[in-house]
């Protein structure tokens, strides 16, 4: 299956206003490329990428007073699969874990998994260990949070979250990444381009999405705690402890995103 | 100057533990040494060590069921001389800074740049950038908060200690990197040894102790917001965002710390 | 099955002489132990590791006038089982390999793709591609290549061996990996203990042993165009792109080696 | 000052033809952009970037039947001085160089250490240490070889360029990177723009240029032997160990080039 996928993005600023953009597909999907992925900066300043300590590509910009339209457009190859299940997937002892892997245990800005041990320890203890552990921790986190976009908040965390029983994609992500950690099992954020391919269509403006990544049975795995069902067509931006490692942008000073369009869209084939 | 330094922590555990320790000297000391740095435990379990992605050394070992004792004593190189003064480096236009070093603007577990934006704007608007400016935010911590081995709690963030106005040494570097990091300013985490070289003897048992580095002219810089005076004999153990990164030992189910005991003391020559 | 290796090596020099050494294991087989891996300097020297861009360990030491002795001797889990055959793994176009494998198809001090490519192409280009292909490169080289501990020569290069048709197990694994990368196949060398487990004693002094691995099917294989059979039982030690890169020492002044005795046998079960 | 440079390159093929090519300029460069820097390819076939082990950055593409025009036109901010000379750099004791700069002392494809160490030691052991030392090599180098374009080969190495006395940019780099290292001074290969601002016009093609630096006081300094004098205006775009690693374009298959056109000039001012 192709996905052409891109978006158009506008940021006004009064006085010039620099930026780190995650907005390039993440390198794991580089070779699946059948245009190229390419920033278009309007107006054409200069702007260069670099590889943060994750991986992901970021793009470094200065928004120039009067504002800058970013643009994107591309197409990609994808399986046209839905995420694949693998309960057989079993959960690592920690001592086997690989050492790069440990960090995903740790707490981090919007993952308190110092505060939200105990309510992970005495709701997950007794799942079994492994694929099902994660899938009780994504159901109860669907069941228990409403989603709501009037609910976004840039400081609510997986503990806000857990309290106010509202969120958004991201806020179901950060709560079951930080269930998941208490538990021992490696969990980090993932955010991209998430379309509505072999579902009903979404009468409601696309935007980027959240989900997760478990390590299991030596591998990541793919959960969406929003969602909890498999779904066709992630293409994968920015991977990283929380939204703070993957934000979209990241701007210092004060400039407003004031338009904001994003595309996925399965290529169909004209006969 | 030589100085002398090491512990001994005792760990119990009734089962084993699995453990990841920062418990060696940082890298950057490695040319300073002229015994060799080594953790010996006992029992004589296997240990071993990988280097993170912030170049700390860290190591792998499981407590036993009846326990684990972990030692180092070693003699370490050192200038001698207080932290370095630099009051004329400069503070970058965000633009101008190392790819590598914006990591350390954004939010962590402890430092909630977004909650504190606002209090740190205010405050610190005004003072001249640079050197005088991270000057100001430790003299504002160092005066706003009390210090006090009993207000240490291992979930307490800057947030917290802003509103507390009490904590330990972590606490002050927690609060003074938040604020520097909303000024845009990068400000990372230390934790290390520091004994009382150079001022009066403490009447306290020794223990690690914590301070932060900003990034200013092109170089990170040394600031104690605890002790907020120039100190001699720090030795760098890890450093990170914040104490999730450097904790000295994280363990991975019930492990209890029985023991502890540092020294780091001046190697002085007989005649 | 369980593995007791290790080695003591002796050096002798006149003047203090600095060394990096790569006398540890390799990261990969650190879960495996079950007693520490421990370099130990008699005189007790300071000494410490980093890792390389390769991913080895490193130590760093200064051999005193008066010379130094380094010993490790520790166990290790291993599978026991042979080498895996996969000759179903398939090559992979260049432009589908990962982007950090390319530099295992780019010449090298010992291997020097770019005298060797048309030999390799004409006597390999034939041959169906992927594990085929490799093998028949490791038929070739083991055929070729006469085997004598005498004919080992610091400067010796895969081109000079294929010229001179003698070598040891260094320059086997040289030649093999030249003509891999000629027919655009990622290879890289290893170097690490191997033992006499399941096959007959062998009557010489045991040494550390040099081997390579390829990239294909979306993982690394091992050969050994040295011995040109699975065996039992490799510790490895380092990799990189030829021995430059792996030397279990590398001296910078004239410290002479002087004693060398290395051992890896089955720890044999008593009853 | 600002420097325009760009470049035209053409390559041919008759069937599609892998490439990976360091035609970017360096990220040290990247915030004196004043204009992006932009790869356009035609046809407008996908390519992505990495950054290889070296901190350089790589794109990958596949050259199409018919072929594949690969332009770059920038513009970026310069000093505008001559190569810097720091006669007072010392040079290091290999105990005390920083671990990860080790690698440049040691031999690669085109520096054979182990084959000219005993040149080194006659000609330069009674040289004094550091700055000075290096010159006498840059010196030698500049003499011992003469210049010309038909020399260039693509086997040729630093031994062959010492005993032919005879070679290209990239053959004096390799010379005098190879003197370096054995005389345990860290020296790497460097390659990018370099064009005759300041100096009389040049009546040649415009090509790449190659130089080389070495490690001496904590620093890395740029040296030219094919040039031996302090040069206005080189821009950067890849280091290694060598030409091996630092290749402009390397293809796996058949594609010719058939087309260069380099071009790097001050922009000057209008009045």
């Amino acid at each position: 299956m192709l996905i052409r996928a891109g978006y158009q993005i506008r940021y006004e600023a009064d006085t010039p206003t620099p930026m780190m953009a995650m907005l390039s597909i993440h390198p794991s999907r580089h070779k699946g490329l059948v245009t190229p992925h390419r920033i278009v900066a309007t107006p054409d300043v200069p702007m260069y990428d670099y590889v943060d300590a994750y991986g992901n590509v970021c793009s470094r910009v200065t928004v120039p007073a009067g504002g800058l339209t970013l643009t994107s457009d591309f197409t990609v190859e994808d399986s046209g699969l839905p995420d694949t299940l693998t309960p057989e997937a079993v959960q690592h002892p920690v001592e086997d874990l690989p050492d790069d892997v440990l960090i995903f245990l740790l707490g981090s800005r919007y993952c308190e998994t110092d505060r939200l041990g105990d309510t992970a320890w005495s709701r997950f203890g007794h799942a079994p260990a492994g694929w099902a552990r994660v899938q009780a921790i994504v159901d109860f986190t669907h069941e228990h949070v409403e989603f709501g976009y009037h609910y976004a908040r840039p400081t609510k965390t997986a503990w806000d979250t857990h309290q106010e029983r509202q969120g958004v994609c991201r806020d179901f992500a950060h709560l079951a990444i930080t269930l998941c950690r208490c538990m021992n099992i490696p969990a980090r954020y993932c955010t991209g381009y998430l379309g509505d391919i072999g579902i009903a269509p979404v009468d409601a403006p696309m935007d980027f999405s959240a989900w997760f990544e478990v390590y299991l049975g030596g591998a990541w795995h793919t959960f969406d705690a929003r969602h909890n069902r498999p779904r066709i067509g992630r293409i994968l931006m920015a991977r990283g402890r929380d939204a703070t490692d993957t934000a979209l942008t990241t701007t210092f000073g004060a400039a407003q995103l004031t338009g904001f369009d994003v595309h996925t869209d399965e290529v169909l084939a004209l006969d």
